[in-house]
């Protein structure tokens, strides 16, 4: 069901030719009310994508009707025709929804510099078509229209008190930087105010997406947005509702890193008594985007030395020559110095577990992450993103 | 000839048993004088492997008698039984040399974690039997003792008017950050203060060795020393010598980068009309550290858009939507948007040339890097290092 779980939406996918494959590539997500509040939050890249560009001037009132996605082309550095290309979209959208063009977010994912007049047709072509087989169980089926090189639809759904929260998400990256294009389209029923569905999805996605760094590319067309329907006509538990919502987003972070293009582990990097959580944030973040040390979880080889030369680059709070680390429950290294032998880790299970154990404070964060493998290479040096 | 080039240096390189393979392990270099001046230039990694530990401190006073490097183990996070190795080293070729231990630099490759009992066992026997060994044209052997993955020996010779300026090098990466452990020793008959040694190695290895970013992995062991005998009684021109140097030094990183791990392109990234030298390097670096740009070029795959994407999280001066672009001569995007298709690109040979055009300014600078290719997870996956 996943977007279309929480009432008061509609969705669908349709092929339109835009993947040589022929598979579905065009999504759309209606937002039947009766409020209309939308939140989004945008890649960080100065490098952005018309879509991104259109989306962000489209957020400002904090009103969204619909959402239009497209896989197969980026859309990205295609210049004032390509601009055009998302204005359009929105206002094709816009036009047969019967609502405002302004009020409609529009994302892209695939080849950057993809975004020509064969381009436009197709996916004018396939919103039209998309918006006529709108449906309150289309969820799956868009679900499905966004993705590139995933393997699987990636979706989830939350049960709060009357209200629900529907997600759907494609891509194998983070967000603020991010890479391979994340994504991400939620939904609630809940009553919420523009302010606070922006400030929901702000602390949710900071502490989940965010912090999910496959391999450290930002992409030009991130995005992920948050619909608020209030069908329910339920005023959520604030709590209630940010746990909800974060526990959502960390299951599908966790859908997206178990299916990054070519992994082969899912490594968790937990870093804990650091002095601040910006700390455990960029030491974990090092260690997520060294080469040396994932090449070496590809080949099992529990290599703590890789991980002291990452953090070590850091500006982080911390003394080389006290701090330990864990290996799927293994303390390899204990004050800087070899402890538990290396061949006494396990690395053949495809979840990794790696413990950063700073002794500088009591702050602590958690970053996901993958392998590099030959498979990641061969994704990567074959398909043209 | 090497480092053996210039007059007043004897050199050797022994087995010492460190490495598995039985091949050479231990490299000794001494400088004959009449002066005794050095200079050094270490990793900025605050995770600092004990011989840098030693020869930061050996190097203060401006002098130095000879070095001792070792591969097969890096003598990094081996506490104070690690650094008394050091320390042990130093001493063993001072009471041999008949100097002061203070004037010995050392400097170790290889496993972190490496340097137990019979790692210095090892290292004290093939220093003692080095320094047996030396003669005025050991700089070949020397230059083979260094070497890892290295699959060619790194050597280069300059001629002044009078003097020479002779250089070793092991590694593929770079040195501030670094990798995979760049080892350097530059030695010179000039006659040279120990300040003029400091700026000219700083001066030369900022604009080559500093410039060389193979995987954007720094290493815990990176040492570049220059030992000036002043045995030619050649006063140098300052500006003669530090071209020489500066040209040395970019043919020993040139070779860095065409034996680089796994690499099958040696990509040559220019920026150039940068508001500033600093963006210029910001932006190649951001380029040589993305993945997806480095395996798009192993699958001969002319992806501008993953270049824009790159530099596009960088803080540098420039507009992302007025940037141009060229892959081995052929202008690929023209003003952030799509130029010559690229097909047109031909990245079949292993030199490959990138030129961006930031129009912000009138500086530039240039960044060596290399492909992401199966032969680099390899490598890294099953060479513990």
């Amino acid at each position: 069901m996943t977007v279309t779980a929480p009432a008061g939406f509609e969705a669908a996918g349709v092929a339109a030719g835009l993947k040589s494959t022929g598979k579905p590539d065009v999504a759309v997500v209606v937002n039947r009310g009766p409020l209309k509040v939308g939140a989004a939050v945008f890649t960080s890249n100065r490098a952005q994508a018309n879509p991104i560009i259109w989306s962000k001037q489209a957020i400002q009132d904090g009103v969204v009707e619909a959402i239009v996605l497209n896989s197969g082309g980026a859309n990205c550095f295609t210049g004032p025709f390509g601009f055009q290309t998302s204005h359009q979209t929105a206002e094709k959208a816009a036009e047969l929804l019967g609502v405002s063009a302004g009020d409609v977010l529009v994302c892209s994912t695939g080849l950057i510099g993809t975004g020509d007049e064969v381009f436009r047709a197709k996916v004018l072509d396939g919103t039209t078509r998309a918006i006529a087989e709108l449906s309150a169980d289309g969820g799956h089926s868009a679900s499905h229209a966004i993705m590139t090189t995933d393997t699987v639809a990636k979706t989830a759904v939350r049960q709060g008190d009357g209200w629900s929260i529907g997600g759907m998400a494609k891509g194998a990256g983070m967000l603020a930087p991010g890479l391979a294009t994340m994504l991400v389209v939620l939904t609630t029923d809940a009553v919420l105010t523009a302010e606070e569905a922006d400030a929901h999805l702000r602390a949710a996605t900071g502490t989940t997406f965010d912090r999910l760094d496959s391999d450290g590319c930002m992409s030009t067309n991130d995005q992920v947005s948050l619909l608020v329907s209030g069908a329910s006509g339920v005023v959520p538990d604030p709590v209630q509702f940010a746990a909800a919502l974060a526990e959502l987003c960390g299951e599908l972070a966790e859908k997206l890193q178990r299916d990054a293009e070519g992994a082969s582990h899912d490594i968790t990097i937990r870093v804990t008594n650091a002095a601040s959580v910006e700390d455990a944030v960029e030491v974990g973040r090092s260690v997520a985007r060294n080469n040396l040390f994932k090449a070496a979880i590809f080949g099992n080889d529990a290599n703590w030395g890789r991980v002291l030369a990452a953090i070590g680059t850091t500006k982080a709070a911390f003394d080389p020559y006290d701090v330990d680390v864990w290996m799927n429950g293994v303390r390899v290294c204990t004050a800087g110095g070899p402890d538990r032998p290396r061949d006494e880790v396990d690395l053949t299970p495809r979840a990794t577990d790696l413990l950063i154990d700073l002794r500088a404070g009591a702050e602590a964060a958690t970053i996901l992450t993958n392998d590099l493998t030959h498979d990641y290479v061969h994704e990567n040096s074959a398909y043209a993103s």
